[in-house]
């Protein structure tokens, strides 16, 4: 029987956010979710909307709060300091999940604005929770979302987990920080996190988790196959990843966009399977002093594969659907042909984490739960947010 | 002879900035200086002040354009971005030099609010930077400076200038950016400048240097020997360094503080080779696409070694005067213990540096230039921020 804990779920209202937080009342822990809802604004102002039907912010509390112990607060955690800290202060949570960052590479390189807004909302965040933890819990174990878009996935080495030992000129290194390469600005505000975190740290004797996350996919948990109350699915050029974007492309009848030679891999995991992670990490604080940094992802594919499993999927479920793949220019400066690629994932696994749930049987799931009225996304869902040559 | 340019020069009237100004005044080039004068403000505000008498910014801004082509820019360039935008579109340089930084590790750690201020005030400059770079001059030669402080001192492997290319389970990697462990929340801004950088650099091709500086000290250039106009000396427990506070601390006759053991080594230059490398970068821009990163320091020593090369020549220019060595528990959380360190400069030296100044030089220069009136540092020239246990 695990502790009941007193958690903070900041982002509660988002893609992860909505799910971790059902499973971490489901399972008896008391929830204070902190949202600013600027995703759903980001979304809007995109003239995008979510594939899958949303409750309102307002329902969605109403509902959280007949599952468990929850409560919403409404709260820019980058801006709004001094109220975050008298949260910190007044709830006394054993776990915070900062899942309130900006997720979007193409939003961060739309233009020097949307820039500065993900560095600042996504680095100040982090900074405002490091010296509040300090402050009055600092005993808390907080859990940070970062990607593995911060490492470089073409180095040609195995990608470890967040630190490595090194041979250079005949000399072994003590224990450094594996070398990070971000391919956007987005994954470079990740990437100050990494380094903030690990600072203070070491610095404070904090107890972090920094979770190097690869792409979540697909929309089914197992508790909101029961609530029903279902995670927002993006699938628009800024907030939209690889698989679900094409889970949509198909739905639309329009192509699916893969960039350049569509050889580049990038690893995976079910958003089931990203929930089951964070409650493993939630169980399972680290020691203080060091953080524990892990690699989170189940599986690894090229962008051609993907596209082949969803059009295989997609055409047997839909009978008379014909999906197309198109091959574009590769929007970001990336390179898009064979490369090695080998990522660590054994912190994970030798915590009990096993996948449950397949690329395949999630893209159907998906599909199926796809809103009737998404024709709007046609204008949004084919990316042109250009890395090289922005506004 | 070389081409002579129209430079902008970011925080002009800083440490580094005043020396570097003059410099490029003096081989004829065209310089515009920026500075918001928060360094003045916040060295006020810690009851401090510079140990060798300044001008005003106005005085300053007279004397310099008694020197050459100057124009004097009060701006704040992280939060005036439309400005800095302006000023660029304007201006068109040929070269920019980035010393707009607030440079304090300890300023950083001081508070909350003072981490927030170290962090938007580094990192959303270059961010604006980048963008009006992109947008206005995508050929301009951005330097900006980072510190030898980004990477882990205590690595023990060589110390690379930038990048690596490394062995890892028997396979050898492409180049990587070399691994950073920064030590402050203040080294934190930097790294995540050194990654923007980096990333928009091969994302817009643009053309960049990032020098990796170690610690700058003394007081002495070719032209303020001439003009009389002395950069800043800081010697607080905020924007002192450590031969600077040294030398003031002798002066004032209290003991010379270093820290643990004092066996921990830094890599050092003087301010008359600081600018020496500048002019360097400003006169050798690199190819577009890649950050040309470079490692800036003449020598290093222990800080034991440092102290005592200050006791040694302050007792033998200052008649009858005894200098006192002590240690004190180390008020950052670094090891101050024997460690391997060796820094690759191979860069410079290529390029025709050759470093002019000692430290025993300097140190008397210096100390024969100190204020008459510093008793007020008394209360400020020993180390008090505590980086493991802040306000």
């Amino acid at each position: 029987m695990e502790k009941k804990q007193k958690i903070i779920v900041l982002g509660y209202d988002g893609y992860i956010g909505t799910a971790v937080t059902q499973r971490l009342l489901s399972k008896g822990h008391t929830v204070v979710g902190v949202d600013d809802h600027s995703k759903r604004v980001h979304v809007t102002g995109l003239g995008s909307k979510s594939a899958i039907d949303q409750l309102t912010p307002m329902e969605k509390t109403k509902e959280f709060m007949s599952l468990g112990r929850f409560t919403a607060i409404n709260m820019d955690i980058a801006i709004e300091a001094d109220e975050l800290d008298d949260l910190i202060s007044a709830v006394k949570p054993d776990t915070i999940v900062n899942l309130a960052h900006n997720p979007s590479a193409p939003f961060s390189m739309i233009s020097h604005e949307k820039a500065q807004y993900v560095l600042v909302n996504n680095i100040i965040s982090t900074n405002n929770l490091l010296w509040s933890i300090k402050k009055n819990v600092p005993d808390c174990h907080l859990i940070s979302i970062g990607t593995t878009g911060e490492y470089d996935h073409t180095s040609n080495i195995d990608i470890e987990e967040g630190y490595i030992t090194l041979e250079h000129n005949g000399r072994t290194s003590n224990e450094m920080i594996y070398p990070r390469r971000p391919g956007s600005i987005y994954h470079t505000s990740k990437v100050a996190n990494t380094y903030l975190i690990d600072y203070t740290t070491r610095a404070w004797g904090l107890r972090t988790t920094d979770i190097m996350q690869s792409v979540v996919f697909g929309n089914y948990t197992e508790e909101s196959a029961k609530t029903g109350i279902l995670s927002p699915l993006h699938s628009d050029e800024a907030f939209g990843t690889v698989i679900n974007r094409f889970i949509v492309q198909a739905k639309l009848g329009v192509p699916l966009t893969v960039y350049g030679e569509g050889k580049h891999r990038r690893g995976f995991l079910a958003l089931n399977d990203s929930v089951q992670a964070l409650e493993i990490a939630v169980n399972n604080p680290p020691e203080p002093g060091r953080t524990r940094v892990w690699n989170q992802l189940s599986e690894w594919h090229s962008m051609n594969d993907l596209a082949e499993m969803v059009k295989e999927t997609v055409e047997s479920i839909d009978e008379g659907k014909t999906v197309e793949i198109s091959h574009i220019p590769t929007p970001r400066n990336e390179h898009t042909g064979e490369h090695y690629y080998n990522y660590k994932t054994d912190i994970l696994k030798s915590l009990g984490y096993v996948p449950t749930r397949t690329i395949k049987e999630e893209i159907a799931y998906t599909y199926e739960r796809l809103s009737e009225d998404i024709d709007q996304l046609k204008e949004v869902v084919t990316p042109k947010i250009n890395f090289t040559d922005p506004r």
